[in-house]
């Protein structure tokens, strides 16, 4: 096992209702600040709800961030919080959300430019902003974590920061926000978890019993309520169980202690930059071609994944790895995502423009080996075409 | 699942040298009592590494917690803290002495006598002073848990508090620190971590699936290594995973959202009071015998815990459960405990005693279904005899 340092602070608070546990969770005589996405807060009743529990404080709203949440949005916000001396912020939404107010928190209370904030990857983060979150939608893990990923739109640049500084104070969770959700979202959702799970889990063994047991376990969750989730989008076990998987999934306890990869998401991120595609639906077009192409590196976890985790036990040791593939292939085309670039209406020229990215953003050395070169980039984009 | 309310912000800091990191962990200019409980803590050099890495610091002493550490010397080191004027606690020791200190920060800042914390079960602890631990022993997960057990020698009482204000402000986990340990203690350890497992997992299922999952995955750990944890004390890995996986087995995690049972640790409590048994073999004494007798509201439970922690399948049902609970105790017996009164020279007058305990301590209702009443309690410890 390697060394760690596991903390994470936030409060979980956990079930149908749990909104109205806001009284007591926000400081009584806070001035907060509502963020949010689109329309969908206000139609589903969501906001509404929040505003009654928050009582006689006084709150302001921010609304209109965006999936992959950008810098010029936030800073509209970081603009609002000052003007209106907000202390406490609020996130309703999803991962976006969340990751947008994780910025907003720290970047008002920043001297100096605030993107350099996302260049230094959140080590100059020295405090912020307090914030709770309510979470709609099951998928990245930012309500139990200190991290936030943040697009420039003017460059098309899409950076993360960590910062002990950002986790949320609390986030509510309560599964049945997650019924009126479109059924790409949670296939998205389904898939952003198992992935956020493999590039902890899929690298080499370091005897990590627990965690190595603890990833088998989020994966072999999310592939058991799959079909139900995206079938019966009002059943409440199924949605519970997703997401409290997906919180798990990347609240740092599974990587506590061992080697982690981020390549797939490094990759993803330059696809969701140049053409827009949902960035859960870049992880199901990497991460099978990844597999592929690291087999060597990665072979004694592979085997692992595909004993423990999917039950192949026949044929030689390379046909049960080739079968893991497949079944993690199948099983991103069972939520309706597609893994091939094709399947997005791209060819060679994306495999292009993705590299010569990602040699723009120095992401020359990727993986749990530091040996996924430009060169290896092109040749996991060339298979996922 | 059930509703329920995560909140863990006690900082792990683990591996090998990491005690020095207490010059960063503990507040500057704080004066430190550390707590300890034997000789052992000197003799292995660790209280003199804590006190190289404490530096400058003012640094106090309290020795001579024993283990399940008893009020009367807990109000001891109370009066040294108020004396001396202490402003942060160190635990250096095993869970006995990380719960007595937890005492210590409570009652250190109460008004009144002491002892209500435990009658009112820490619901009146509304602060304490700020203290940190170094793990010498893994078996309790006192470390990362807010959780706390004292018994008043004079009554022979054994009574537990729970309070948000004494979770540890961090734990350092040094598996090396275990190397010197006695193999019954190790042997303890390991059986404390199963059975604090088996208390959250063991009851009925309610769809937690991803709580179920990391609570297989803890037994599986804990099985799979016992025999190397025995045998080779200086197998880091091994012991890494030891430790590691008795935190978790305890941290509010794998007991979020599910029922959760304690019966045997009540039962188990009660022998540890009148006989000094020690704790973990209590526990291993009345677990077998707890699951045979409650086999028919556990059943779905106890199916499910043969097939994926033991791979039972052959037989009918009643066969499955059956082979899981002889599994269960062959697997205490090879870590050298007696599953038996009669191997601690036990008999029929020891079940007398220990119902008589349970009703002056109004423990007439045990169990996830609060089932347990004392004729059942009898009926569990006439089978362990």
């Amino acid at each position: 096992m390697l060394n760690f340092e596991f903390h994470n602070p936030t409060r979980i608070v956990f079930g149908p209702g749990k909104v109205a546990e806001l009284a007591r969770l926000v400081p009584p005589k806070a001035k907060v600040l509502l963020l949010y996405g689109g329309a969908s807060a206000k139609k589903t009743g969501t906001l509404a709800e929040v505003r009654t529990a928050l009582g006689a404080r006084e709150v302001h709203e921010f609304g209109g961030i965006e999936p992959n949440p950008t810098y010029e949005t936030l800073m509209r916000a970081v603009e609002q919080v000052r003007l209106q001396k907000i202390d406490f912020l609020l996130a309703v939404g999803g991962g976006s959300v969340i990751d947008g107010t994780k910025f907003v928190a720290a970047a008002a209370c920043f001297d100096g430019e605030p993107w350099d904030i996302l260049l230094q990857r959140g080590a100059n983060v020295s405090r912020a902003l307090p914030f709770g979150a309510v979470l709609t939608l099951p998928a990245t893990g930012s309500e139990m974590n200190s991290g936030s990923v943040v697009t420039r739109k003017a460059t098309q640049t899409k950076l993360a920061f960590l910062s002990e500084q950002v986790f949320p104070q609390f986030s509510v969770l309560d599964p049945t926000k997650t019924y009126t959700l479109p059924p790409q979202q949670i296939a998205n959702g389904i898939a952003d978890a198992f992935v956020h799970t493999m590039e902890q889990y899929l690298t080499y063994p370091v005897q990590a019993l627990a965690q190595d047991r603890f990833a088998e376990g989020l994966l072999q969750t999310l592939i058991e309520i799959a079909p139900r989730a995206l079938a019966e989008p009002d059943d409440y076990d199924t949605r519970a169980n997703l997401m409290w998987t997906a919180t798990l999934a990347l609240n740092g306890l599974i990587g506590a202690g061992v080697p982690q990869d981020w390549a797939t998401h490094m990759i993803g991120h330059e696809l969701t930059a140049l053409y827009g595609i949902d960035h859960a639906r870049t992880l199901c077009i990497v991460l099978p071609s990844l597999l592929d192409t690291q087999r060597a590196t990665k072979r004694a976890k592979l085997l692992q994944y595909a004993e423990r985790v999917w039950h192949i036990t026949g044929g030689n040791e390379d046909e049960r790895i080739n079968a893991a593939i497949s079944k993690t292939r199948a099983f991103f085309e069972s939520l309706g995502i597609s893994t091939r670039l094709s399947g997005y209406g791209l060819g060679q020229e994306a495999v292009e423009a993705v590299v010569a990215q990602l040699e723009t953003h120095g992401m020359t050395q990727l993986g749990e080996h530091r040996d996924i070169s430009l060169a290896v980039s092109r040749a996991i984009l060339q298979a996922a075409l």
